[in-house]
């Protein structure tokens, strides 16, 4: 058995554990607290024999590439800049939210599944020397669109 | 890169999450529920194709082997019984500990890292229909023992 229905049973209880009744805001923060840790740990550890990158876009291809197989097994589908720091990318069939079905709650619950992974590609980030921006939105499950916006400093 | 620094990382970043400065016993609870709800689902998956347990020992050493290689990637170093339904696992490099150093305080830390286990064996338990009661201890890390009673109806 790969890894993988572990991790997404790990998280999605993660999800609901942290997202209780009432609790939907603060829990959304910590969640993407978690994947935040996650991503700077997994960063710290993927680059840590690869050269070093030669702009923001290609540390952006290494997300992903690199970070998005190891964290959910596939590449990311398509990468979309405006070469002003904003990036679209979009995953056509999003692992942690492969168990969903497609019915409107579902829709409406979606946050709670986005926000460690926008965590994820934050830490991620900031371990490259990265402040950003990111946001989630689907509008078609199990297809997301992740939106990072680099700050200039 | 295996998946299991994923896992580990996620582990304890949820164990930290949960367990906010006061909310220790609360975070306790918590994390053992999302180790029952995965254990449950992975305990269902694992057993889905394989031929039913003769006894409660047959079910025991499914836990030690299939499913503790599942999550910690080895299985259960020693399985010990009084043959009245106490069981002591004792796992000598635990993964969930491994990151951690020998310091007295992280002895005291460890009951975060072990919840989840202790709700892991008892989801698993529960969906192979038997109740039980499952506490954790570290006398020498990364080294733990998982005591499991089945509660006899």
């Amino acid at each position: 058995m790969a890894d993988s229905p572990l991790f997404q049973a790990l998280h999605m209880e993660m999800a609901h554990a942290l997202c209780g009744e009432g609790e939907q805001e603060k829990g959304l923060g910590a969640l993407e607290g978690v994947g935040f840790r996650v991503g700077q740990g997994l960063s710290e550890r993927l680059t840590k024999e690869m050269p070093s990158f030669k702009d923001e876009l290609d540390v952006l291809k290494f997300l992903c590439k690199d970070l998005w197989i190891t964290v959910f097994k596939k590449q990311v589908d398509n990468l979309r800049t405006n070469h002003q720091g904003t990036y679209m990318l979009q995953d056509n069939q999003f692992l942690l939210l492969s168990q969903l079905s497609n019915g409107k709650q579902y829709l409406e619950e979606a946050p709670k599944f986005l926000a460690f992974t926008c965590g994820l590609v934050k830490g991620a980030l900031s371990n490259l020397g990265f402040d950003s921006t990111v946001t989630a939105e689907v509008a078609v499950m199990p297809s997301s669109k992740f939106q990072v916006v680099i700050q200039k400093s």
